[in-house]
């Protein structure tokens, strides 16, 4: 019997992801009980056999859905069967605080995994975001307006996170289940209009296909692999020059008017959000602001940006204060 | 009677974009004869009083649309109607040559701008090209695939071009020559659906618009905005590190090895194309094919590109050379 193919993309993309893992490693999987991650465990088991890993199992139930406990449960029971090592099952109580329900969920999530990871003694954390994952991500980030950090996706690993199937289309981790006999779980809150991500991923992306032609969700992907490369530069250049034009007493006007206007606008943007302006309510049109104090001045005393920040011009210094 | 928003809105764009012209220069607005640059011809006339500017038509025909020469006749007219001190018409003949017939349309018609320009003296030439054009713009390139400079849009000035436009809704262009009683041609190969860029207007911004909320037009030309200051800086860095690393033999590889990942690869690009790899067929997996070259080498002595190149690592050179 011959390899299916889905498999092999799936098992490839976990391959090419722990390549540089030395045997004896212990390799966390998050599992949600979706198609992609049990996918992605079955794959790591697979590979880990060659490899000479012990693989662990992790899932995490947010108890925002009902029954979530009951599915918690099955899950765990699924990645003991597909042959994981030890397996963990978290609850998680998610607040929203100043984040939204979304974020605040992710933060729990990966405090949890953080948690078992160093338990565990765990070189990687696997992440089962696909390549129509990575796509969805472009386009909501193209929809916020907020430049090229917003459509530069996902990345392929963050400190002990990775993520193997950044490559792998969706449905051939459905596949890949299935031909593997592997029974996963659709979450209808991707399904659910309601939110902007599921309007993406069944409206809008057939839609790209239809008229586009098919691979537009490749083709987004690439376009986020090359803005991901570049954005790295550019952020790793603002922190340079920050460090050159911080001063006990603001930033030296000195150094910051001459700076490259890309390399500028990013260090008065992470100025701005130290200063305690928040993320979510800075945008574009405040950060041209702050440039024009540095190089269209004629004469303003100060700008006001979101969270009572208030950005100062006074001889050849910036300065940000509390404005009240 | 008061000012209608809509010719308020390309009146400031035309204001704001002609700013810096002194009194007495000449301008020439290229015009189609479609709702856009006939708003941007009246605007311009408008705003040449009182900066005391010449306002010159030109229109180009390219022959290519039975009836263009009657059209082209209409628009002549209807440019000194507007008020245009002086009006032009010019027939191309377009070719496909190596180009598509769009690209050698563009190529042809900027020709014939220049001249005109060159003959009148015009310190600038605007084209009427609106937000959604910039919005069809990064779309478009999103669905290549090639990265940051492909979704970066049009820009706002180049040698003596000019968009003044480019913050104006498309809806206001029509809405200004409505209200101005203007009579405008709509151009059939808009809605044209045998061209990508008609798909992109006529059903995937529409679309765009139901599933993500309105502005989205607005969003898509922000976001191309700063990618392009982005872009620009990249693009200037990678010119710098090309001349750094340019030997009468070939690139310098004590330069390139340690140079970051997104400059590099740009060099590498720039290379290949002055090399005599085509644009249209060089692809970002042949980029990353050349930096593996540089950076991932395990004793490969060459890759072949597009366009019969063959890039080849010898000592610590990389050399371009004919494949055949």
């Amino acid at each position: 019997m011959s390899l299916h193919p889905a498999v092999a993309a799936v098992r490839l993309g976990v391959r090419r992801s722990l390549a540089d893992l030395p045997p004896g490693a212990t390799v966390v999987v998050a599992c949600s009980g979706g198609a992609d991650s049990l996918a992605l465990l079955a794959a790591t088991v697979f590979e880990a056999g060659k490899g000479g890993w012990r693989v662990v199992g992790a899932t995490v139930d947010h108890g925002l859905q009902e029954g979530s406990d009951e599915r918690a449960a099955r899950v765990v029971a699924q990645m003991a069967e597909l042959g994981a090592a030890e397996t963990f099952s978290a609850r998680v109580h998610v607040e929203g605080g100043g984040l939204g329900p979304e974020a605040a969920a992710r933060e729990a999530r990966y405090a949890v995994l953080d948690e078992i990871a160093q338990r565990v003694g765990a070189e990687a954390v696997l992440l089962g975001h696909t390549r129509d994952d990575q796509a969805e991500t472009v386009l909501l980030g193209l929809t916020r307006g907020s430049g090229g950090r917003s459509i530069a996706g996902m990345r392929r690993a963050f400190d002990r996170y990775r993520r193997p199937l950044l490559d792998v289309a969706r449905a051939d981790t459905v596949t890949a289940c299935e031909v593997e006999g592997i029974d996963f779980w659709s979450d209808p809150h991707n399904d659910d209009p309601r939110f902007t991500r599921s309007r993406i991923r069944t409206r809008v992306l057939p839609i790209l296909e239809d008229e586009l032609g098919p691979g537009v969700a490749e083709t987004l992907a690439r376009t986020a692999d090359q803005l991901r490369v570049d954005m790295e530069h550019l952020d790793g250049l603002a922190d340079d020059l920050l460090r050159a034009a911080a001063r006990p007493e603001g930033l030296d006007l000195d150094v910051l008017e001459p700076a490259p206007t890309a390399v500028r606008r990013r260090v008065l943007r992470l100025a701005a959000l130290a200063a305690g302006s928040p993320a979510a309510e800075l945008f574009h049109d405040h950060v041209l602001a702050m440039d024009a104090l540095v190089t269209g001045w004629r004469g303003q005393k100060w700008i006001d940006l979101p969270g009572h920040v208030r950005l100062l011009r006074a001889e050849r210094l910036l300065a940000f204060r509390r404005s009240e």
